[in-house]
């Protein structure tokens, strides 16, 4: 026996303005996870998620860590399996909602506004990640109370540390691998194309990032009496950072593009056929032209191509007026993003190598690893990539667009290497949803069909032959 | 009638623990002239220095500017001139005392403490330039004291603002262009070549310093998004940074060395004979090989050639940990020591088309001038250097080295400049005397022999031919 969609979808209409107040009930709570000052807020926000999934038919707990709490919930599904077995991921944490003095409304107060689209809802949190991890929260509500059940079985799996880093995420994830298995994983923490076109994110960059220290002189000097008769740890710096690019874009670490694939044509193709608008593009981030690896067009660099950013850089006198110092020291922050078959380990071992080339014999460096993960590629020709693309279409009117993403999801990393999950990356946001900012919000529009689509994944997911 | 020296001498001698006593006077007195708290006792010091000038004869006077008051003082001279007419400048501000806990003694409380070269006074200022003016001004006072005047007609110029950029000085010695006019100038603010063998600098090198800014995209903007595909304003910084000299240490900006001479065989055979230890060199600044411009000698390098210093990065983040940003904006400080024959204003104009050149369509920088001073040479075969190394030969038992000076003084560069005099660079400090760091200290060998010094330079001066 198939449970029906058509009856949880007509339930979820009538009850959208419950799980408006639902949502509004979560965004309340100031689950800041990264300030102390608010860890019992946070820890409400984890409670609140164990009722409301222990509500629709969830076997759900807080589970202690060294930092915030995890939320862990288990749903068996229909009696009558066997049924796919899917793990919902998501975060119940946000990120602290200052400067307060930006906000139109209270942060925490959310507030449905009007505006180009229809009504939006205004709050911290607001799509990141409460929002989208209402989107199916309210889907699985739906099937619950028309059909009793959910029509796959499900573990729901929360932490509230994605926006201080996951710091627990790994471990907890090693310690309770038995526990979370399940046979793929679905995140709503992602955009869609625009506002009618849904969107599946196939490709996430992995990344290297590093600290780099440069030592000169044992201490700092005059310029005046020392000055070029000695390394300066700025002009040595620099002179390696400015070398990590050629003439023509292309990262000079050693190794750096071993296994990196050139697209089909047919990918290039893809792409090329997205209704994407580099003037308007350009005019957002306020350049006059692209700039990256020769022959490659902007959707290319962002999504399928391998980078190197210098994301910080400090040494020397950096206040007011002239010192005429020779750092006796300077630290730069790089990182590079990866693409599927680069190795983030040897992405580290050919810094340390470029660096050495580089390092005058007078000088001293010493490259410091703050994080390596690789790039994912999520199979397209998947049944699960399929079966969300038709609960998207469905839902929609369209297929989804499967797009890659520059960024990587450090949890998606982790459920695919320790868990050996695909993850489907099935999100509502738009763009412009100011995530991270005062007056971050969420399309009621999007919030409505990303319910609907959840809804009907549930029931696609059950659709599909199981072992 | 010429005045006899040797009584001068002896009266020195005997009167050597009364120097000390006025010194030390002078030294409790807090004028840190950079820090407004302090105005009071910078003031203090100026008024000081105007009495102390008065009672050897001088008509003496402190001068109101915007900033810190001059002390500008007038010597007649012996009744039966002609003779020449000479400028002593000097300082009566220190640097700031921070940080007070790593002194020994308090900073403003000279303490007279025995050492690897018998006793030596440490006090902020002991040295720099408090300590070197009281040479001169106790030489004159034991020329006063023995024949109740001084040999020479004297200017006795002392500014209040030279640990702060002298904001006053050029504009003071421009409205006082007759007042402060004379044949030659004297300044104590250098050091010897070791505690046995004085020096005369003769080259002093300019300075251009800038600041640049750099600006990529209109907001800063997060790498897994936009990565590879818009300018990173460190990546572009960083890049034409590294372009600043080529792989033989030559600075690249346009026209650099334009003007430069080549060091004659003579000049390179004095610098070569110079007794200079590089192994000692090398440790003290704690590297293991010299670094520079390729085919030079270390010497050469820091008083002879032009440089390029990055002394200032910053840009991006720059806290613990990771953060993907792309940087909207990045900065710089760099400087350039010049030579005789280079042009400042031409190395601002080649720093500003050497960036012109490296900077992307989609990029836009600033070069924001903060310095900009021409080399200086002082004739070494003029009748003034002579005198002062007959003075100083007498003293030591060994003519002095002339040396080239990596740094330059910017009130030696306003004198020839605005007034037209050279100056004679005729210091006792010694380069371990931690000028601007705690403890620092002047050698009480040094003070003494400074004086005798100070007092034959007087009497080798009133014995050139004049008019």
């Amino acid at each position: 026996m198939t449970l029906a969609l058509d009856p949880v979808l007509t339930h979820l209409n009538r009850g959208l303005d419950s799980s408006i107040e639902r949502w509004k009930d979560l965004l309340r709570i100031p689950s800041i996870g990264a300030d102390p000052a608010y860890d019992h807020e946070t820890r409400r926000a984890a409670t609140w998620m164990v009722d409301s999934l222990t509500s629709i038919g969830f076997d759900a707990s807080l589970r202690e860590t060294t930092g915030q709490p995890m939320v862990v919930a288990h749903h068996p599904g229909p009696r009558n399996g066997p049924v796919p077995h899917v793990l919902y991921y998501g975060h119940y944490d946000v990120q602290p909602a200052v400067p307060l003095e930006l906000w139109d409304s209270p942060p925490f107060e959310p507030t449905i506004v009007e505006a180009e689209h229809g009504p939006r809802m205004v709050a911290r949190g607001a799509v990141d990640d409460k929002g989208q991890v209402t989107t199916w929260l309210e889907a699985m509500r739906a099937w619950h109370e028309v059909h009793g059940t959910l029509p796959i079985k499900v573990t729901a799996f929360l932490e509230g540390e994605e926006e201080s880093g996951s710091p627990s995420l790994e471990p907890f994830v090693r310690d309770h691998r038995d526990e979370l298995a399940a046979d793929v994983c679905v995140v709503s923490d992602t955009t869609m194309w625009d506002i009618e076109t849904p969107a599946l994110a196939t490709m996430l960059r992995g990344l290297v990032y590093a600290e780099i220290a440069l030592w000169g002189p044992s201490h700092d000097l005059h310029s005046g009496l020392y000055g070029g008769a000695v390394p300066n740890a700025l002009n040595v710096l620099t002179r390696i950072l400015g070398q990590l690019h050629d003439a023509d874009g292309r990262v000079q670490i050693p190794g750096y593009y071993d296994g990196v694939a050139e697209l089909s044509a047919k990918e290039k193709a893809q792409l090329a056929a997205l209704p994407f608008d580099e003037a308007a593009f350009l005019a957002s981030v306020g350049i006059s032209e692209p700039m990256g690896e020769a022959g490659r067009t902007t959707l290319e660099r962002m999504w399928t191509r391998p980078t190197c950013d210098v994301n910080g850089v400090w040494g020397g006198y950096t206040g007011a007026g002239a010192k005429t110092v020779i750092p006796a020291e300077a630290r730069a922050k790089v990182s590079f993003r990866l693409v599927p078959g680069q190795d983030p380990q040897k992405v580290l071992e050919g810094l340390r190598a470029f660096l050495a080339a580089r390092t005058p014999t007078s000088c001293r460096t010493e490259v410091i690893e703050l994080g390596a993960s690789s790039a994912l590629r999520v199979p397209t020709e998947s049944a699960y990539v399929q079966a969300a693309g038709r609960a998207l279409d469905r839902t929609f009117g369209r297929p989804p667009v499967l797009v890659g993403m520059g960024g990587s999801i450090p949890a998606v990393e982790v459920i695919k290497r320790v868990l050996g999950l695909d993850s489907l990356l099935m999100g509502f946001g738009l763009t412009d949803d100011r995530v991270h900012s005062p007056n971050e919000k969420f399309e009621l529009r999007c919030f409505e069909r990303g319910i609907q689509a959840h809804a009907a994944l549930l029931a696609e997911l059950a659709a599909l032959p199981r072992g």
